[in-house]
């Protein structure tokens, strides 16, 4: 593990893994009563982990937080922990088995006690679970806060972190190991792919899957834009070409999402999440309701009422919902009919002030548009979290499904009223590349550099306090400098903005490519900045984010199929409209819709039927799973022939056996 | 169980419970092996079951054939094997478990050594089971049959099928249940439901889950059959008021169909079958290949490769199916086109003659089709035995698959041309009546009356013969008698034409029947009658089948949901082309159709929406299968630890705990 240790603060030595930070005015009650309760032995309901308080930084301020604590653990321990999680390992035989303490020497890299046999990331997933499951016994509030309330079983870090006395949890970050991935991630130029495995190791699989899926996604987008480049050379102004561009793109964006599924199940069992079984999933810290019994663990905790959650969802978030979709309606008619007004005008009397007239709508549309996404993202977030979910699953999945929709509604509702509505290709083409190319730009900037200017900002604040002392150049920061310095970086908040971002690039390419066939380059181009950018943050911007044992990519391949399937719908109803299609129907309208939507059927039966022969699990993988189970149901019945002979054997009285002896 | 005893013919007692026949000519030497692995110890390889051959009937012919043999086991070799194969079975706490012989007292029902604890149906597939795994040692091929290979791991029972030496293996019927159960069921005139339960019991849930859609979908259909008479009654000829009826249509196929999803998940819980884990699928008898390992259980079994599979499906199965498909079509034209001939004719000359002219192309075609589906039946079976599937659930998927897109074509291929094509919905609802009403006539007669009545002159002969001695009337047959009268019934194939017959008349109802309303009510009809002749088939008709623990209706969910998406299609289109809707567009077609295509997407999307949002288990249900796989977790958590500190006990020598005692 790293380098870091914590022997110069204090007597016992252990490697610091996770900060926890309570607030600066915490009672010393609650704070003596945490630390017994993370150190006391298992048996006894504690967690059984080392923790540390932080000591003062160099040059102590008034401002600075003494209440931070670190927290490590033994090896021993770490395994225990992971064998509880059920963390999958690959043993020595190849394939990947779940963790357990008695069989340890069957797993490979597993030497000595155990030393680096969990990495990092994995040591402090453990641990963020053991704190997360450290669970109250007869407390009946936080010693010292009458309000924050506690029952037997409600898990005390939750409480803490709802009634605001825990301020943060975080991991530490690992320097050395930092530096080398960051080295090979971003630092070096190279036609190499990113480094998967070592994002994985060091961020976790819910990371790793995110980067392996970006890439994928900017490889599967190569032959588009190797398609698209001779259609904009050649072809520019001749856009009833797109039929063949559109028939490749519909085929293209179903067969790339299947075989996405299957990479995804490659890493994901070679990374061993694939076949974990994901332990009873707790309910969610900011869960309230009457105190009831759980129907399936039995153990106390707030029970809330199904049918009340229907409702608040059908009665109070749908129309909600839709509400903002009219209003988003009703704003972009506003503005085309700016627009149309500001070209009356241009017409009129065409001058230099007019033809600026001619942006002014877009930019208040563009603006106006970014700053209903922010508002509503606020809206969804505070609903969701008043629908009361009782799971952080189904809490993500609402969120995402909300934002989704009115991202896409907000993105291509302009777009659509332009192709079908007005059918002006050319209008629709320059808005696209003016869409994709702003939209890219403001991401870069927002996403990676502006975080990293402030943050620079931060930094250079304490640095230039320890380069009163030494310089910074020659040494390294010390460990409490270090852990201040993470503990001031920003959050990072999850996959959710940057699979968002792919999502509206994806429709961009799969709904309109075929008018705009340069889209699929901008977006390889935007990919590979995006590697670049996300890495970037990742490393430096900000602090280290708990791992995430994803298995998939979740409710966004749902959602890129979603996507794929309206892209069948536009791009049909595009080769519909292109002039090429309709000179075959010279007298008859009725004739070409009818062959429109009978070959779009067609191709969305071809999708579904594609979509059942693709298997989602290689072959190889898929016989490895069986493998497992079967090995597992045979040593089952094995174990229930022995158990049962066990059962017959300890009948017999003690006193029967004790004479043979 | 039965009262059925051996006690008679042999001098050990046991209640038969399969029968196996083999070759009259069988070697003897081959009995004498096959025999002793049946009764050899499960330590040697055998199967431990008990076994005696039937002795010769009353009345002794020479076709008589002597080697019928009856197999049955001890209460104890039975329950083991019913926990060798997972049963799930009621706890005393109500709640479905696996049954194990350790822990059998904490099952309801059971009480001194398990006896009527496992109902008949059950002890029979337990039977079965262990016979079918009864598996070759050093053998290399069947004694006295130097053609009948065998392999170490070989299936004994699937190889003597295979070379035509074991006839066939059948379980033996309980003539008191089958009383109780056939009066409970068909005999008594009654408004109650059919007897799921006891039919479970009786024939395991497979049937049972058969005859429970059945009723579920006649139920269904209740609702559009009350409002399809007064659409018959008062609005016959007006049939452009059929939009409310077709949006009824839709909306009610989507649901009957995901809340059929929930019903079966109760009956399979409650009957044990939801949450079984199943055993790994040996390969079918059919199956060949050369002999190699299995990469997931490491046995010697025949090996076939998977891409020489997908050759002949894509490239021989596919193409040939697509040309039945052509010439089902091309038949259906001359049809139509020897139709227009009849007609012109009659026109010309309308004589009593010409008139029965008229009736002569739809007579040849409703025959042609029969014939067709009867060809094509054997040359899919042909076929998908020829592609060489390894298990019996992929060959059963691609046969039902290549079946059920043929009967589709055939059956509908014709309305669908007389609707969209020729627009007259007159005629399509003359078309509809005849198919429907000729269909459920012939298919009650072909399906029970004709095998009953075959099955009854075989039977007189036999009773006759018996009636020489005594009188029949007075006592019951005698178990030779019975089980030769049982070997000689037909076979029951399955549900699979069972199923098909309901696909086609959901077929007819969900896409058609706004049509002719009618529909539903007929529909109902035939399902009262088919509930009556299915279970008279069922009791008298056909030899008792294993039971088959099904958790689900499989692939026959799919195919009712293809089709309830085929038959948004359809409405969609009927609804667009009536005179109602038409009057709302009298100028332009396009908007007509640009608006019904819409109107479709939408409610295709919604129907999609649907399915997510209604989940497919219950939940309470889910709520007792979370429990199961929560304690599980808990219980192998606790295991894993107790077996750690066991471990570490047994790595003290045994000379350091000697000196304690």
């Amino acid at each position: 593990m790293s380098g870091l240790s914590l022997t110069h603060i204090s007597g016992s030595r252990f490697a610091p893994l996770v900060v926890l930070e309570l607030a600066s005015d915490t009672k010393e009650e609650a704070i003596a009563w945490l630390l017994s309760r993370i150190r006391d032995w298992q048996q006894n309901g504690g967690a059984e982990l080392l923790v540390e308080q932080l000591g003062p930084g160099i040059g102590v301020e008034e401002k600075e937080n003494p209440n931070m604590f670190l927290v490590g653990a033994s090896m021993q321990r770490l395994l225990c922990g992971a064998e509880d999680l059920g963390l999958f390992k690959e043993c020595t035989d190849g394939s990947m088995r779940a963790f357990t303490f008695a069989s340890k020497h069957n797993f490979k890299d597993f030497k000595g006690d155990g030393d680096g046999f969990l990495s990092m990331a994995e040591c402090q997933y453990v641990i963020k679970h053991e704190l997360d499951t450290l669970r109250a016994k007869e407390e009946t509030n936080v010693p010292g806060y009458s309000h924050a309330k506690l029952y037997p079983g409600k898990s005390i870090i939750r409480r803490l972190l709802s009634k605001g006395i825990l301020i943060q949890m975080f991991p530490l970050h690992e320097n050395e190991e930092l530096k080398r991935l960051s080295f090979s991630w971003y630092k070096k130029v190279k036609v190499s792919l990113q480094p998967l495995d070592d994002i994985r190791h060091y961020y976790g699989e819910g990371q790793a899957l995110y980067f392996g899926f970006l890439e994928y996604f900017t490889f599967a987008l190569v032959p588009m834009a190797l398609i698209g480049v001779p259609y904009y050379l050649f072809d520019w102004e001749d856009y009833d070409k797109y039929v063949v561009f559109a028939v490749f793109n519909l085929i293209w964006c179903t067969v790339i999402l299947e075989l996405w599924k299957r990479r995804s199940a490659s890493l994901a069992y070679y990374w061993g999440t694939l076949c974990r079984k994901k332990a009873f999933e707790e309910p969610r810290p900011g869960f309230h309701g009457v105190l009831g019994h759980n129907p399936v663990t039995g153990r106390a905790e707030p029970i809330y009422p199904t049918s009340k959650r229907h409702l608040r969802v059908y009665l109070v978030s749908l129309p909600f919902v839709l509400l903002c979709l009219y209003l988003s309606l009703y704003i972009m008619m506003i503005y085309f009919q700016m627009e149309g007004w500001a070209l009356s005008i241009y017409d009129e009397n065409p001058t230099f002030w007019t033809h600026i007239l001619l942006f002014i709508p877009s930019i208040i549309y563009a603006v106006v548009i970014e700053a209903m996404n922010l508002i509503y993202r606020y809206a969804a977030e505070f609903l969701t979290e008043w629908e009361n979910h009782r799971l952080e699953s189904s809490y993500q999945n609402h969120l995402v499904l909300k934002v989704l929709v009115f991202n896409f509604f907000n993105c291509f509702a302009s777009l659509f009223y332009i192709a079908f509505v007005m059918q002006d290709m050319e209008l629709l083409r320059q808005s696209l590349a003016t869409l994709l190319i702003t939209s890219q730009i403001l991401n870069q900037f927002m996403e990676a550099f502006l975080p990293y200017w402030l943050q620079r900002r931060r930094n250079k604040k304490m640095i230039r306090k320890i380069q009163k002392r030494r310089l910074y150049e020659e040494k390294e920061l010390p460990l409490v400098e270090q852990v201040r310095l993470e503990a001031d970086m920003s959050t990072y908040l999850g996959t959710f903005d940057d699979y968002l971002e792919l999502f509206l690039l994806f429709g961009y390419v799969s709904l309109f490519s075929c008018v705009f066939p340069l889209a699929a380059v901008l977006v390889v181009l935007n990919n590979i900045t995006e590697v670049y950018s996300d890495a970037f943050k990742m490393c430096r911007v900000f602090k280290r984010p708990f791992a995430d044992p994803a298995a998939n990519i979740g409710v966004w391949q749902l959602a890129f199929e979603a996507m794929s399937v309206i892209a069948v719908v536009t791009n049909c109803a595009l080769i519909g409209m292109s002039p090429q299609v309709r000179s075959y129907f010279p007298e008859s309208e009725t004739q070409l819709i009818l062959c429109t939507v009978a070959a779009e059927h067609v191709l969305l039966g071809f999708k579904f039927i594609l979509t059942f022969l693709i298997q989602d699990v290689p072959k190889h993988i898929q016989d490895k799973l069986a493998r497992l189970e079967f090995e597992s149901l045979e040593a089952l019945k094995k174990k229930v022939k022995s158990d049962s002979a066990l059962t017959f054997f300890t009948l017999l009285p003690l006193s029967k056996l004790l004479p043979v002896l």
